[in-house]
């Protein structure tokens, strides 16, 4: 997408210098710094330390992890046991969102279902950028079939703005283009009807302010960033038309794992009658599961991720300690939306109700037995 | 309440010197300053500029700062026009919390019913030093008719700790003694119940992470940080038996007025059979209004206080930008919860539903008509 002019993707493949190249988005709003992945320790690092992060950015970076496996310079060629044996340890550098282990799976079978060293290296490749260009292909469904969701409600509000509410990060800097939660905001504006997007900041990494609110910003769209506590004081008010989050795992059933605070916003849009949206790929529908409360592993993560703060200060990014130093935190990542609070998801494949039944007509190649 | 070994309270009349002295809480956890407090604008700015916060504080120090107003260099001996206007200046200092407009007016009307100055002056001292003890007494009643609660739920965890969660600072620094919603949790925890309480960090002034925690840390009460998001997922695993939070003003009928995120608190232990509790002195029940989403006015702050974040780094207190430095942000200070969603009032005279015939059951004197 637009930044300052330049076309940029979170991550691609430069192919000059062969090598797989991300933005660190642990530097973002402050600074734009790009990082080469040239070994699967430093793929690993980048997914765990959240250089990147997103359900659709985390699957690419997974597929494309695979490659870089193959190509670092320690890879054991044709070693098959070698070769799955780093895959695993990269499928499980994070635990919550599903496209990582979809994406290593989908690049690690179509390369082993070849023989040769060189031949697997170039499939892997191949299929790591299919895998991108089809995250970059379903964004942009889920922007056009978002629309009709944006352009209904402007439709009723007589020339006043739409107001959308969204929590974390779930734009282009999430995927690759478009985002999934932004999707739609970005089509909407592009197609000329007023939005104006208010940002949940997110703690504790505050991926909304400085993430989305970058994005938005770039791209020119209207926003402001809020605390996650406002979020109800808005609806009550009638100052939100929809909610538009991501998700980093959806169970079959329609339960949405998605970053900790989507819950609470799930259940003021509810207490206030605002429609509240889940944008995702299909390929972040979790389709082994139902019950997302009691099946998705939730991530915990340092706390000093809540305790310490990053931001600009005399013009360099440094860390501010909030509590008490000897305070304990605890740090849960993501929580689970039940079905019945969710109005809708919008999918590459059109828009549905939180239904078991409506989730599988839509994808009907999922069913089981 | 406990300090290092030392008894201190957020506000007092320094006997020695004749002075007005309060914590700058703005410098909590990492640094304890004591200001005094000589002028009228020294009061409006301690105020409004939070050294000190909390409904019940507020209403303290607006008390006290009538005696200010009296003796401050500028006062203007027995000149009641002018004497009633820095009154007015300093009740329209915030505009959420009912106390400070009670405080102030308590003190003023006592000053007032006398004639000279000098009589003036340590009338207003003693009827504000006696609304500081009130205070003080009723945080203490309010933990002792909260303590049965506690009690209860202990009784049902078979020697498992007691998991209170509380958001903001409705602790000692945000009263006198004890707080309100931390009242119940010192009593317990004096009395040796088991109890671990979630602290949520409280965006955007972090008065949780900063303030309460710091207070039980210094009782020794068993805490742990959590961001304003993470509450929905402790409720829905079951780490969370009750939930007691302050407030800045309720309705007559129960409509509760609080820093921000507790609606989405209050919804969350709806949706989850958790017992919320709102602890409160009658002083800040607005007995004029009943419907508290329409006729509480919200305190609209800085945005900076979003997009700056305060902590310590390099051992020295600074303020770091989250987002980036263009986009907007907005600062609703306070929501309100309704009172469908209240399970109870702890109050001085004892606990009661949150109903317009039960609260008046309990303050039977307020009733109108």
């Amino acid at each position: 997408m637009n930044v300052d002019g330049k076309q940029m993707r979170p991550i691609w493949f430069d192919e000059d210098t062969k090598t797989v190249k991300v933005i660190d988005q642990r530097r973002l709003p402050h600074e734009l710094i790009v990082e080469d992945l040239t070994t699967n320790d430093q793929v690993i690092h980048a997914i765990k330390d959240m250089y990147v992060r997103g359900a659709p950015l985390i699957g690419a970076t997974g597929a494309l992890g695979v490659y870089v496996i193959l190509v670092q310079k320690s890879n054991r060629g044709e070693d098959d046991a070698w070769f799955k044996a780093e895959c695993a340890r990269l499928r499980d550098a994070r635990p919550t969102a599903t496209n990582l282990a979809w994406g290593v799976a989908r690049v690690m079978e179509k390369a082993l279902s070849v023989p040769l060293y060189d031949l697997r290296v170039s499939t892997a490749l191949a299929e790591a950028l299919e895998v991108v260009e089809e995250e970059a292909v379903n964004c942009q469904k889920i922007g056009e079939f978002g629309l009709a969701i944006i352009k209904e409600i402007a439709e009723k509000k007589n020339g006043k703005p739409v107001n959308i509410l969204t929590h974390c990060n779930a734009g282009w800097l999430a995927c690759i283009e478009y985002g999934t939660a932004t999707a739609p905001m970005y089509t909407a504006f592009d197609a000329g009807i007023d939005i104006h997007v208010w940002v949940d900041e997110t703690r504790p990494l505050n991926q909304g302010a400085r993430l989305t609110a970058w994005e938005l910003g770039k791209h020119g769209i209207r926003h402001t960033v809020i605390t996650d506590n406002a979020g109800g004081h808005l609806m009550q008010h009638g100052m939100v038309d929809l909610v538009i989050v991501g998700t980093d795992r959806t169970t079959r059933a329609g339960d949405v794992a998605n970053k900790i605070g989507t819950y609470l916003k799930a259940l003021a849009a509810r207490d206030n009658n605002v429609p509240f949206y889940v944008a995702l790929p299909s390929s972040t529908f979790d389709w082994t599961i139902t019950d997302g409360i009691k099946d998705i592993p939730i991530e915990e993560r340092d706390p000093g991720e809540i305790k310490y703060v990053q931001g600009l200060v005399d013009g360099k990014i440094a860390s501010v300690l909030v509590p008490p130093a000897n305070s304990p935190a605890a740090n849960h990542a993501f929580d689970v939306t039940p079905a019945r609070l969710v109005t809708g998801f919008i999918t590459e494949r059109g828009v549905c109700p939180a239904r078991e039944d409506e989730i599988m007509a839509l994808f009907p190649e999922k069913k089981i037995g």
